[in-house]
């Protein structure tokens, strides 16, 4: 008995923003799996910012995403037909599945979830790449110590918001930077930052430099920019900025840096980073994310797109910051 | 029998480009010296762009030179009257004299200069800050390995040609980066680099692309702006790049940088140093800088200014690139 299987495939590459006309939706029969094989039955699709990166023609730190082919994305999802005796049906897996509501697979790349402590959804975010990205930029890159202030952008969303409170169980002053009051509001009330500044606030200068009074010791990017600008004037000497994302350019905006001199004045230590490039820190930042998550010491918020159908116009909408925290597509 | 001595004094900071009328020339009687203390004439005065900062009222790396005061510089000199028992008259000392003819000193910062195999001067080049800050950015920034290709702008200044000169020695292909045929010939014909790109030229990206056919492994910057950006797009993954100065902004023009998402996709590490901050690594650096000019591994050229009288106009020249290898007063 053949499944149906819903797809998105990139069909054209976006000319700045993203259209949801960048996209083709197709339905296929999913093949019958050889020995070896398992079918994945997706429950969350994980949407990301560097998904942007990968629909560009020019390389980008990956590969890009082939046209016609079905979207990359992180995934979990169940086991629901196993030719694979490591894989037993009903179990909960996660790899990358793609926009799809099926996928096939040898068991390559795929990650036994224990779902007893945890909800699956939460392995896409704070204990997932989220959850790693924030750990590896800030402990790794970062490294802040007690008592000193760290700045995030983007700070309601999955990786920024992890960021602040890993921060703040350490020792640290967090501050985030947000767009609106509401977003602003979540991340201090909700994730406990100590500040978070509004960037479309008139006042954003002078709001930054009230919040970060010490100065800044870390700084976690993940959108650049103008942002960027006013949070390096900001830096303490010495301090450490690591470029975890810059959203602010991802469609083709302008996100020059004017206050450059400020690596050299404070001696700053700049590094762009990708977790995919440094396996070797997950198990240990999976261990401590997952562990905080339990304990409670870990908030997020998930905004939760339903269908498959949905995945091109919540992934527009997380390229706007519509979304709060992890975004994804329950399937 | 009291000396007269000659200073150049900061009468008033620069708005945008030095001027001469920003310093004020006085002769002065040097005071009876006390017991401890030590007279030295000084032979030579370094002229550095680190100085432009210093003159700036806004906090640099360092304080203000203060205004009314004689500028601040490295020199070396002769002991000529001697109170304090570990100075004896004739002995040769590299000090912070400053801009002036004679300074007094209880021997708090000076460093004897062994004179026997190296002439004085290249202790304030080569074989002193100058050397060190090529030495350290080139090795504990940038961290080449053999094979790799090293770039360095300004390459005909100070830094700039030790720089490259080391990473030959290292088995690296040195690529520099001066303003117009005759520095680039220097740099090439002179100082032994693979190539010498020429900024000034409007075929510059095309003609670094060129040079730097296997990417750029080790960025040395020491100019800023528009050559930063041309070289961050030229950059291998896991690239360093060692901020060392930005002279292309010390006079207040835009050194933006546009090409910033290189950071992120090449996962860049950019340091911002100041060699006075890392006084551990100089005396290996001294010992290994030393040994290449004996042995005529490192090569050298001095542009010289007569009389103390000519540091202001010879200073300016250095901030407007006209001259070649290390900026000297003789005195």
């Amino acid at each position: 008995m053949a499944i149906r299987n819903k797809q998105w495939l990139l069909a054209s590459r976006p000319q700045g923003w993203v259209q949801e006309s960048n996209f083709r939706f197709q339905e296929t029969e999913l093949p019958a799996i050889q020995d070896g094989q398992v079918v994945v039955k997706v429950r969350y699709l994980s949407l990301d910012p560097y998904m942007r990166g990968r629909m560009n023609e020019t390389k980008s730190y990956a590969p890009s995403q082939p046209l016609n082919a079905v979207m990359i994305g992180g995934t979990v999802g169940q086991i629901v037909e196993s030719k694979n005796p490591n894989y037993k049906t009903g179990e909960t897996v996660v790899g990358m599945g793609g926009w799809q509501e099926y996928f096939v697979s040898n068991g390559d790349g795929l990650v036994k979830a224990d779902t007893r402590m945890l909800p699956p959804s939460v392995y896409l975010g704070c204990v997932g790449m989220t959850g790693v990205t924030a750990w590896y930029g800030l402990n790794r890159v970062g490294q802040p110590k007690a008592g000193q202030t760290v700045v995030v952008s983007a700070a309601s969303g999955a990786v920024g918001g992890v960021v602040g409170q890993l921060a703040k169980i350490q020792g640290c002053s967090a501050v985030g930077i947000a767009g609106g009051k509401t977003k602003c509001d979540y991340v201090v009330k909700e994730l406990g930052f100590d500040a978070c500044v509004d960037y479309k606030s008139q006042s954003f200068f002078a709001d930054l430099e009230k919040a970060t009074q010490n100065g800044v010791d870390v700084l976690f990017e993940n959108v650049g920019g103008a942002l960027l600008d006013a949070a390096l004037v900001r830096m303490n000497d010495f301090g450490r900025v690591a470029v975890c994302g810059l959203i602010g350019g991802y469609n083709g905006q302008d996100i020059s840096i004017k206050n450059f001199g400020a690596m050299l004045t404070h001696r700053l230590r700049m590094v762009g980073f990708i977790v995919s490039d440094h396996m070797d820190a997950w198990p240990q930042a999976l261990k401590e994310l997952g562990d905080h998550v339990i304990q409670g010491r870990i908030k997020y918020h998930e905004t939760i797109a339903h269908g498959i159908e949905s995945a091109p116009r919540a992934f527009i909408g997380l390229l706007r910051g519509e979304n709060l925290g992890k975004q994804l597509v329950k399937v």
